[in-house]
């Protein structure tokens, strides 16, 4: 087992003057590259689990949305020339002589989840999903096939906090809440592309919210403007219950009124008119893109979920940090630092950094977090089959 | 009006020692890519009227259908790597500074046509439908403003010859008895991709019959076997209605039972397992290839209707052949040969021959074959609506 | 040996009251994907040939060059969007263990041809070389694998004739002498798009030439008309060593001078603005479309040179007719028709029609003939290593 | 002008216990992808103030390389699969009325930068370079005609630190060190994608770096290990005058000798066999991933020079950071942080903090600090410019 660090530090942001958090939100181009690479992920997954009773060796984490065009306008619209999602990556293509529909799996669930994700995607018509997928090498494999604990593919690094600041909490609150069911039935205008930017200046916190309009759904100018302000006051109410910072709220302000120019879209998502997207350029795993904080640019979307070391120790990171402040109460905050090393087993970091904020001393910490830490490390079986159920959040 | 050049001369070929006839039935990769030019041509044909008045300029007559590849089993089977269809053209893309959807229309209606016409294909999933069109150059739109007679845009080439010969009847009765409703009710072992090729031998008929079967209806080589010969007995019946000639029938000559290599398919069409298609490399106007026969290499399918020669003079010639023969009770055959000029109005073609096989004079055969022309001519307009509701066979 | 059908026939179309004859220039959109279908049959052929001692299996019979847009004006030029060329078809992948460049092979043969085709091309810049080729099944390799003669892959029909008639000799030549190193230091305004079609009506030939000009060789309208002048000349002149019957020469009828509109081109082929090809859409074997003359409508580029009989019965039928034409004195005309059936060895078609002009009898005729058509099936071997010397003339 | 918050604060990570720094060499996939977005901003520019007096609209800033598949041996190899990059995003394509030829710009210079980039790759042959991208919407257009600053055109945050700690420097000078001309020289067996991996754990520093070998220039299994311990001495020696910590290096640890099996390329770039890149997934403007440090996720490669703040406060933020740590004496280390606001001129971002590490008070501190961010956001037109001579390290 590797050599665990913790060490006493300021984990927290709070009280920093200067905070920044962003989340773009499920309908944003980017967050539809990281969805639509972890279905083709989870569906490969499982098909090469039914067939050939193990995940095959695949990484689909690239993608690339190019944007199409659009015409909207009050009360109506149409897609004038479809999106385009080009798949790619490598995959298992044969396996006990057989050849697995890996093309068909791609374009059957990546279009049917596309279709579930942005209601108003007419389809066939507004999308077009292609795929250039090769063949992973056989010597990958092997890898796979064996019994043992998997190796590590990369030479790869984690990072997760716990607890989310409070900021943090405001900003993916915002979002999940005008993203809900809920919000949705009595606003039926809001589109999925929403992308929320906080920013906390000493006490006072400022967010800025971008909200794709549904063309359809928006008859008038009228109505654009009330379900605006009904937005703006529905993240006060909600921010009333998380924060007692004084909040401003901006609803769209690239508007411009005068010149009819508003954000009004056909189908929920700016990719419409022209904003590509790419599988890695949105979210981290909590949900937040949080600059001030430790962060990695690895991707979790689309990687195998067996041996992909730049997935699951985001995941595992993740898992330890929130066992470290929920398990010891007297721990504030913690962040936990992994990193891998290509071809050790996946349960044997290269380092394992903790940072945590309490008033313990170190010799109290290390014992209860050594056995959090363990606790994950042996769970990664348990771990590797929860990514087929779509149970640990990635985006 | 253009000069009628009439002559007599034997048409026919009922008589000639050896006759070869084919067609390619609607699931042949060629048709299909005949039909979705055609769907995708009559869609913005509608479009245009609808929105703007008139149809405006388009040609969308290319397109190549890239095989995918597909395994399929006796009672099972599914598309591996799906198959890729890339329409291509030109088309008007803003009238009346609006913008004109002709990509989505283009996925929508050709996706919705495949899958309408091969039952069998699982979409999506099964196939990807891409788009590389290019706005037509503005000079060409001045062209179709006009509400003069429109002006022929190329030089080419029809022809066309009524009646059909026996041989020929009977290929093209073949292929659509097999893809018919009540057959396929009967037998829905048979998919849409049924090939005939018809060779007349003086007085002997043989019919080389290919017929992609549907891997999940056939649930062993026994039904195959069976349903190849109630083929061949459904065909010799279908034959004796037509012809009192010998004919010999063959049903996938191409299977090698020994080694459970025969012709069976997911989705109906060969497409699936890497046969390509083009437009315009499958039947003529009149249903069938009939190498023996004047015939022209011009493509009907996608053209615009309004001004495009290789499509509209292939349909008057037909008009015109089979008017002469039906009106005129003393003619027994006919041909048509029509030449276009670029840029003279659609209703003067440069050249206009008529071939007549008839016990009437070149003088008696004058004024009825000149009013049948003349007839057909004047009708441009109804001709060209009539594209419109798919009213004219085209391949 | 399969049985030869002789009969005696008029053949030639030279005393028709009309013939139409047309020849797509090397610069044609159509001309342009045979060729690149073809230099890649030909270079894979190479390849396997070289690597593992035999032609392995592969079709890479079907191609769509999607065109492009350009500004022309005079003196100047440059392609806006390029034209877009997509490979397809299928190929032997792996052989021995060892992966094939199939892909590498496509782009870098077929891009450097596309180079030295059309001189005025830039590249990178002006072209996009695409591929989409799957591995062929398993089963057809074995078919090659044999010491035997191959079998034949498909049931397909193939005709040829000779000589040819005055009119297409002329359209033939006019177009080679156009095309020619000679014509184009003359006159370097002439691109390599050019289209010959020509009507004879009784002893009146009528010659429509297009002919796509170079924007940067053609400084001002001056130029442009006295080109268009020098071709018809050079053309008046060509002719008149070629046939006594009176010639109409017309040069791009399309033009406008009137508005300038005239064809002017940066790369020399129509594909820069717009017009698509495709793979068997232009010339047939000989040459030419003859839409008087029996005509398959399959196309021979990039078809494999083993086994595939819809390229080699062309060839072959095409070297019968010249042999019996030149070889027996007394045969002033002759016609070759052969049928193939799927699975027989190629040496074996299913009919094989000869009609001949002659005054011997068919009695007479027997003999000879028998022997030439004998000869040319026997020498399959040779014929096929021509294909990869570019020996055969194909389109 | 925005408020400038300026704080004191430990902004070097020298002496935390763990440091993590990454750099992805030129020839790594992602920064591949960075470089030909970069290349294609650069062009389009360049073409629009030559032609039009101003920089127009365009982003280009979202590309994905699909990796290919090669056979790399000892001493030889070759691609068998082309790579293929899509670039994407939007562009102004008609202006004055004259279409610009945004496809052709394109394909000419980013496949001609990959060539001087990658200079074992074959072109045309191991890559496709192909584009899908949309016209700019005409209201963009609008914001770039003024002659005012321009406004910003999104909600992004940039943020920049100085000095580099040793670390940092390290890392950024071993791949620097490895990738330069000199190197190459001595071993050209060293390709151009080259990973570099470093941690600090206290006072001990491990390299771990992973360098492509060109397989022509590698003969055999001892020459590659010959050279990769040479490459070790070359880094270890290159440390030796950056730092006395003790430094561990590791090359390309994947390796397994036994079965052969080492890290051998054709191209020198892993994106020929199966690694995927897309931009913005690399390095930071710094040249560097330092997941410890503040850091954004936008990626600069590609936005448009003018407007877009993704870019251009990423280049401020580390102008402002390298002026303050070389002018101001007495300052340590600095970090600044930029948040722009969608429609504000790009002068005035919506919060400027500045982080700094300095004997001096913040009194002191706060006028030559004012006075450098005045100075670079007053430079903003010379900076702009910049970007079209590469002036600005971004990746």
């Amino acid at each position: 087992m590797s050599l665990i660090n913790i060490r006493k530090k300021t984990v927290s942001v709070e009280h920093a003057p200067i905070e920044i958090v962003e989340r773009k939100g499920r309908g944003h181009p980017d967050t539809l590259c990281d969805g639509a690479a972890e279905e083709l992920s989870v569906a490969l997954s499982r098909y090469y689990l039914a067939h050939f009773g193990a995940i095959l060796h695949h990484n689909t984490d690239k993608a690339l949305l190019v944007g199409g065009r659009a015409h909207a306008a009050f009360g109506s619209g149409e897609v004038i020339a479809p999106m385009y999602l080009l798949l790619s990556g490598r995959a298992t293509v044969t396996a006990d002589e057989q050849l697995i529909p890996v093309g068909a799996i791609a374009l059957k669930q990546v279009t049917a989840w596309m279709g579930r994700t942005l209601p108003h995607l007419r389809l066939p018509g507004d999308l077009i999903v292609d795929y250039r997928i090769n063949p992973s090498s056989p010597d990958l494999h092997a890898l796979f096939s064996t019994t043992h604990v998997p190796r590590a593919n990369d030479s790869s690094f984690a990072v997760a906090t716990a607890p989310l600041s409070e900021l943090e909490r405001l900003v993916k609150s915002v979002e999940e809440d005008l993203n809900g069911a809920a919000m949705k039935r009595r606003y039926p205008q809001i589109g999925e592309d929403i992308k929320v930017m906080g920013l906390r200046t000493e006490e006072q916190i400022q967010l800025t919210i971008s909200v794709a309009f549904i063309a359809a759904e928006t008859p008038n100018l009228a109505t654009y403007l009330a379900v605006k302000e009904a937005i703006a006051g529905e993240v006060h109410a909600l921010a009333a219950t998380i924060t007692r910072r004084q909040v401003t709220v901006m609803v769209n302000t690239g508007d411009r009124i005068e010149t009819g120019n508003v954000y009004l879209t056909v189908t929920g998502t700016s990719a419409e008119q022209g904003d590509d997207g790419e599988v890695g350029r949105g979210n981290r795993v909590n949900g937040l893109i949080t600059p001030m904080r430790p962060m990695t640019l690895e991707a979790t979307a689309g990687k195998n979920p067996v041996a992909h070391v730049g997935k699951l120790y985001q995941v595992y990171a993740q898992q330890i940090v929130n066992h470290i402040v929920t398990d010891i109460s007297e721990v504030d905050a913690a962040t936990c630092t992994l990193l891998a090393q290509i071809g050790a087993p996946i349960t044997e970091p290269q380092a394992i950094a903790i940072d945590v904020e309490s008033p313990l001393s170190e010799e109290q910490l290390t014992a209860p977090i050594t056995r959090i830490v363990n606790n994950v490390l042996n769970n990664w079986e348990a771990i590797r089959d929860g990514f087929l159920h779509r149970r640990w959040p990635l985006f």
